[in-house]
């Protein structure tokens, strides 16, 4: 096992979340051309405790300059080779109704190494369409485009009682990591890897904390 | 104060956040003219188990009926009650780039109760235009429009460097909530609430799992 796989298998998941914060102020500090960038900085801006970045970025194999910090540049490939990002991973959406175009048409993906190369539906009503220039294709198509594409990922988006139907079709076309922004937990084998999102879960938070000042 | 709001101050976040899981399965039973739900079906459907599951619908203050469980159309409208999701909300977006353009897009808020009644922006390049069929006004018309309006939420999709400058507006312009799509942590006052979501930090997650079994 390389150095990378072992910091990959070894860092908490909190701080993986977290890695996509820290990516967020070093691109700004590039942009403003900023050569360094120190624990502090990330600590005032994130309202992170200065141990936790610590312990966060170290996690990464990374290693600072006393008083200096990080360099921006090398800090920024050092977290986007972590996290496999400098390598577009190619994936298909599956499930081309409001959340799916809204995701299809989120440039922000593509900068974090996600590249929707295809999108699926079941619906006559949707196949053969354009979304965000990308045309909606049959689910049929799924499985033999997946081999030949080589593609690993899958992003469901369908209603909940589609996803099983969905995950199932992914699976047998070989993905290995599924990104589920539907409510239904999906049955999978241990070596597929799903992820799920809930974007309403959010809303529920803020709605009953919004409630409480009433 | 009433029986809602004590329910509403005690109800746990975790339990909170799966309300929404809750409902879409209720509104597929109801699509398909089912009148019962019992802990069982949800408990199958969300891999949750049955005394977690009656301890979440518990919150909302219903009490369900031995052997058949609960009714469809009454659980469906407590729990909508319990989130104020019958009354739509009101919001303001701020920041109409890709993230904003595609929440603008996404029809799902609109069955939550949240209804996004105009966007902003500070860029010419996007002032006037119309995105997903809503104009995008000047963020200099937001302090006037969301008194006029009443508008109580804002949500904030501007990058990350200028996510305060935009709560600040938002905060001045009277709003009590921010749903925060930006990696910034905020500073507002004790009686406004904040929410974050990330998308990226759940891509980070799957590409460190996807990783591990590389």
């Amino acid at each position: 096992m390389s150095d990378n796989e072992l910091l990959k298998n070894s860092a908490p998941l909190p701080s993986v979340r977290r890695l996509p914060l820290y990516l967020t102020v070093l691109e700004e500090f590039e942009r403003e051309g900023k050569e360094w960038i120190s624990t502090t900085d990330f600590s005032e801006v994130l309202f992170l405790k200065p141990i936790q970045v610590r312990k966060d970025l170290a996690h990464t194999g990374i290693i600072g300059k006393p008083k200096k910090g990080f360099k921006v540049t090398e800090l920024i490939s050092t977290i986007y080779n972590f996290l496999g990002w400098n390598n577009l991973t190619e994936a298909f959406l599956v499930g081309a109704g409001a959340l799916g175009s809204a995701l299809l048409g989120y440039s922000g993906f593509q900068r974090h190494g996600l590249n929707i190369v295809a999108a699926f539906d079941v619906s006559v009503n949707v196949i053969g369409k354009s979304i965000h220039g990308k045309e909606i294709l049959s689910i049929e198509k799924l499985p033999d485009l997946a081999r030949r594409m080589h593609v690993r990922l899958g992003i469901i988006t369908v209603p909940a009682a589609r996803a099983q139907e969905a995950a199932d079709c992914l699976v047998s076309a070989g993905i290995s990591g599924i990104w589920n922004f539907s409510p239904s937990k999906l049955h999978v084998p241990p070596n597929v890897v799903v992820q799920r999102e809930d974007l309403s879960s959010g809303l529920a938070v803020l709605s009953v904390k919004l409630g409480r000042f009433d």
